[in-house]
């Protein structure tokens, strides 16, 4: 079995994740910034060492390109991810896709294969999200999901526009979004999930996504006085509240789906310890693979808040902030995963990813897939994230084998 | 039966609540502001036209005093309350009560009763606890649970400090405070909670004052992505807290008890709409008006925060940040208001004050009790706040009954 050359990945992980810290060693490389630009250029200068061709779209997503005379008229195999970060990022976010699409690209090279169809390395702009709305702008600006005016004329949360930046840091590109139509999209991507660490997988085959509501919820009861106000008198926003998020945890585990739901906001009115509180505004995150649950869930959350609302005298709206399908992954390319893993005594299990990732928009336009390796302590978008250094090889080699596998089937 | 003159009492009801408003016309006259000068002057004015002799102690705590050669050696009876109020308040709170206590004296002066125990309107300093904590302020250093230094060295929520305040609004008296020990005190003042209207009472005969338990609660879980970290895997700090609240309530429901209970504030962090809390910061505010229960009370928190924290893998740690004993007022007061109501025809039930009020410190050193008149929807500390006229004048004249009886007792 061919692998890749592990100190070569690990020492890149290191070295661009030591691009863009500041002083108090915080990373932070936001899309289109200063720091980002000297990452990009960093990945730009690596992808020309290895003998590829280098293309970036107007969007600003890099393409590290390897093809030859005789499978340039293919559809390329794309391997990819993102470089740019949260604020305080780790080091693996993403960067292990980019830098692991380009190690296994350079492994086969080095060994002398012809792979019959083009491979790509490629970097997605913006796909935090942090600078620019939407997350995975680049990917989904490259399947046509948004049209390269608009994605470019995107203010960030500094007041900047995306267009502009891009020019300024010299990521403007001049390839046309979606100018190749991959043969088939892999991603490889830590977990950011604590499933394969706790229960002692090596490799995750990523089947599916999960699709994501999110809704914000008012709830307007009165304020009164919290000595005055006999329990039996209070129409309490606050208590209200409480029940949504304690409710939908027991709803998902009597229901045993793989459904997540979470109240991650909450604030209360006026916001006083001794007046109850006459408003409550919180989120809820609800999280399915399976569009038909989402939807279910959804209904069972709009009951609910009937259903509270009378029981507790409160009004209650809510908006829906976001709403996104769960995504298929490629059953074939899922399988090509766990052949590699069987062959190489990885122990496996297909999973869901429950976070977003450009591979849900490469899916509208191509068969993709995601392999996942262990977050310890299930922790990202943080200094601690962290995944072993056997992992990583181990992830990387078995995109390696997906991708010859796939060079390879013509 | 005598009566109050309702014109001039509510006349000047409005006009001490005019003064102190904003541009906007909101009411703010925090404790030793220039509004609260302004208030004070005005309520001097009446109580020198009113033939009463002015006292200020060094806490600036405003004492109008009817009394003659013949009973000057005799304790007084004292009516009061206070005049600061919060920021953007209503006209009755506090005020009321003082200007029931000018105008029942200015009642029995016009109709020539001669008292045989000096009659005293007082009005206590900062008992709202806006600018300077803790409340009531002026009634604790009055009763010697505060010393007079300390109170004037007490920093505000401005930086002020409360003695130079004093000083600079002309309010720092020479009185010692506690110069006058009362034969006993009583104190009008608006319900602020809604047992009387919705019950139809007139009067509440309040028997005594709720013991107050306030501690803030921090719950700490871990933060993770809201969409790969299923369920069961979850330390969410933010559901934790959403038990302590609602246990509370169940709690009181089954226990039958009048006791109270309000999760009033509540944080969470990272506060990010996909990311679980790792972090919860509450406050909760227990009252019942006998020790035991409050006691049983905050022994039943307890349990259930250490119960809570091994259900929920969290860790919870709690302070306390006030606590005071519930007060019992005079049992003969309380008859007295009773006897009045009766023989006046108002409906009357005994209560609890479940807010804080200057009479539970007066109480310390002299027999005292309160009667309320009803909040409208229970509203308080509020623009909204109100009292029906008849109410108000209802209240006045059962006042002004139970000091005939005081002061007639000998």
């Amino acid at each position: 079995m061919q692998t890749i050359n592990a100190e070569r990945l690990i020492a890149r992980i290191h070295e661009l994740g030591d691009i863009g810290r500041d002083p108090q060693a915080q990373l932070t490389r936001l899309a289109a910034s200063d720091n980002d630009k000297a990452g990009r250029d960093r990945l730009v200068a690596w992808l020309h060492a290895a003998g590829l061709e280098v293309a970036v779209d107007r969007i600003g997503n890099i393409f590290g390109i390897w093809r030859d005379e005789r499978n340039a008229g293919e559809a390329p195999l794309m391997l990819g991810s993102h470089i740019d970060t949260v604020i305080n990022a780790g080091v693996y976010d993403g960067c292990y896709g980019v830098l692991a699409a380009l190690e296994v690209i350079e492994t086969l090279k080095e060994r002398g294969v012809e792979p019959v169809r083009p491979v790509v390395a490629a970097a997605f702009t913006n796909e935090e999200g942090v600078r620019y709305a939407p997350d995975m702008l680049g990917s989904l600006t490259y399947v046509g999901g948004l049209t390269v005016e608009a994605a470019l004329a995107t203010v960030g949360t500094d007041g900047s526009v995306l267009g502009e930046e891009l020019e300024r840091i010299g990521y403007a590109g001049t390839a046309e979004p979606g100018f190749a139509k991959p043969h088939a999209y892999l991603e490889l991507h830590i977990e950011q999930g604590p499933v394969l660490e706790r229960e002692g997988f090596t490799i995750g085959a990523v089947e599916n996504l999960q699709g994501i509501s999110w809704q914000r919820v008012t709830i307007d009861g009165v304020a009164n006085h919290a000595g005055t106000t006999p329990m039996a008198m209070r129409c309490d926003a606050g208590l209200a509240a409480a029940r949504v998020g304690l409710f939908l945890r027991e709803h998902i585990a009597r229901s045993n789906a793989p459904s997540v739901a979470t109240v991650g906001t909450m604030r209360y009115e006026p916001d006083a310890i001794n007046v109850i509180p006459s408003r409550a505004v919180f989120t809820v995150d609800l999280r399915d693979p399976d569009e038909a649950r989402l939807s279910a869930l959804e209904a069972v959350l709009s009951e609910l808040l009937v259903r509270i609302g009378t029981e507790e005298g409160v009004q209650i709206s809510f908006e829906r902030l976001a709403r996104f399908q769960p995504v298929d992954f490629d059953q074939g390319i899922v399988e090509a995963i766990e052949t590699s893993t069987k062959r190489r005594g990885f122990k496996t299990r297909r999973m869901t990813s429950g976070a977003g990732h450009d591979a849900q928009m490469i899916a509208r336009i191509a068969p993709s897939a995601m392999i996942f390796v262990p977050s310890r302590d299930g922790i990202s978008h943080n200094p601690r994230e962290h995944t072993e250094p056997d992992d990583l090889v181990a992830g990387a080699n078995v995109l390696l084998d997906v991708v010859e596998g796939v060079i390879g089937r013509g």
